[in-house]
């Protein structure tokens, strides 16, 4: 499997990035939502599990969107953003996920962290962690 | 309260701060603790609480070290360390946390993810965001 990257109108802003992120899961796409991640990016989902580059984002989420995450849907948007360096930012955002499919049937808020790196002018996702908010 | 910031050589080395974060947490030393992050860091921890700045970590750490975390303890590493830029690292632990306090009594696995800038010739950290692993 190939993870091809989308057109650069999709990643010349962290704002175009996050809604790209947000619209491939709606779309139940993995290998677009894998395309908005640098090749050697991490991802840690809110089940802690930890996945360490592009292509392995694309096959963990394949299989999701059509088991756990089929039929789910995403809203939200930035919560706060900030350079930490030249073309380093750290991002959170805040979100709803919406499941269709057992065991997590249901809305559920989410935090997340997401690091983006700015290369060759576009903005890619370095780092992305996601939280479930519980309510204690 | 002032968050004072620990001697150089506690964060001269992103590996002396990751044993030094360790430390203060086993310590229960709130302060401590919130003086390895920089001053606007960002933490999100296990229940999705997203803290601002050194002075509400080191403020809530206070009281969760005298609430659900009391007695609590953690032991773990490095899972893995890249620089994303000269200065910047993107880090990710994996670590056990016994608490016990209820309603969280017993060892829980963690996986963390670390950015730590480096900057007048220490390492701190920039964000911190901790997940519970799950067993699904």
């Amino acid at each position: 499997m190939t993870v091809v990257l989308r057109a650069e109108t999709d990643t010349d802003s962290i704002e175009s990035v996050v809604a790209g992120l947000f619209r491939a899961w709606n779309a139940g796409d993995a290998l677009a939502l894998a395309g908005f991640f640098a090749e050697d990016a991490d991802l840690v989902n809110i089940h802690g599990m930890h996945l360490r580059g592009r292509q392995a984002i694309a096959g963990i989420y394949e299989m999701l969107f059509r088991s756990v995450f089929s039929g789910s849907s995403v809203t939200g948007g930035i919560s706060s953003s900030r350079l930490l360096r030249n073309h380093v930012a750290v991002v959170h955002l805040k979100a709803t996920v919406t499941m269709q499919a057992a065991p997590m049937t249901g809305s559920h808020n989410v935090v997340t962290s997401v690091v983006m790196v700015h290369d060759a002018a576009h903005w890619r996702v370095a780092s992305l962690h996601n939280t479930l908010v519980s309510a204690a």
